[in-house]
């Protein structure tokens, strides 16, 4: 039904879906005047984010919600569940195994791999923490297409290798370290310095 | 010295800035070609990133790495140390809590706000631990300028209102809620599922 939307209609997607899964089961239709007063964004621009993702809007009444959401979480990808593991359990890796949000992603985290066996004894969040020898079993058994790595900032190179290796194709790096890996294998960078940097440049323009 | 880089390059620039501070000190001058090889980034781009940065490259010798790292610094901001505070102490609040990188970013983290009197007594990677009663009077006698907001989603704009009121300039949101707030407050959301969108996107591109 839908192609490929930009990729910056795309990571406001998630924005419209956290937004619509919130309202109440009774509001059947909603437009994008509304979604964009309510989140305080551009009509314009919500007007062109749902029309790249839902072909059902009428003028005057909107989206059914119902044909929105779905529409939306199809595009996301959230109607397949993605499975993923995660590499590295310290306090982030514990925080991002124990977060239930990522169900509502469409991820699936399988489990965590750490050498303290301290964790390995307890698990965290329910889930189970193996290994760092089991990663390459795990990952070809079950298939697994994405490693959420967060080992030390100095393990973050050769862990992305062996990941690349056991078969992984897509690493979500949480460390602070620029990584390389060889295609066809995806990388994002979730870089928390440069969004700090993104952050106080807007407070000095604000304050400006 | 430096005028207002774009936003893209900005958001570059903390990863020159990490690979530059992880070379020997004898590496005493470093040209963009180098960088651009060890990050595996386009020469281009970071030959351009860089000059908008630093005005003392050289023609086939490249930068002094110190006079470089200093600029980048500078330009990043973190030279000058800002304060800020962690609302909502959960195990991302306490993940970020005692996360030693901030500092690297010129980030002084004050203390963490919760209401849980078993986080208040132990404290969280050596900071304190306060009951969000004290929020109002921590950022107006310290003067903060920046809260990291990792409260339960649905508290998140109600908090993000008293902080607000409270005197914060900038608001770093890590939680799922997409908040809004009056100028002149600048916020920057985390946006996981976004950053998860972006990857599985590159994923299906490279799977082909």
């Amino acid at each position: 039904m839908t192609e490929k939307c930009s990729l910056s209609t795309l990571q406001r997607l998630p924005t419209y879906l956290h937004y619509l899964r919130g309202l109440a089961p009774t509001v059947a239709c909603i437009s994008a005047t509304q979604i964009a007063l309510a989140l305080d964004m551009g009509e314009v621009q919500v007007r062109k984010d749902l029309a790249a993702v839902c072909h059902e809007g009428k003028p005057r009444i909107g989206y059914r919600t119902a044909a929105l959401l779905r529409d939306l979480e199809q595009v996301l990808g959230y109607r397949n569940r993605t499975q993923a593991i995660i590499v590295g359990v310290g306090r982030l890796g514990q925080a991002l195994l124990e977060y239930p949000g990522f169900a509502d992603y469409g991820l699936n985290i399988v489990c965590g791999f750490d050498p303290r066996e301290s964790l390995r004894a307890a698990g965290v969040g329910g889930k189970q923490v193996l290994s760092p020898d089991e990663i390459e079993r795990v990952v070809r058994e079950e298939n697994i297409p994405i490693a959420i790595l967060t080992v030390p900032a100095d393990s973050a190179q050769g862990m992305a290798d062996r990941l690349v290796s056991a078969g992984i194709r897509g690493i979500w790096n949480f460390t602070p370290t620029h990584i390389v890996v060889p295609e066809p294998v995806a990388v994002r960078h979730e870089n928390l310095a440069a969004s700090l940097a993104v952050l106080s440049r807007r407070m000095e323009e604000n304050q400006g």
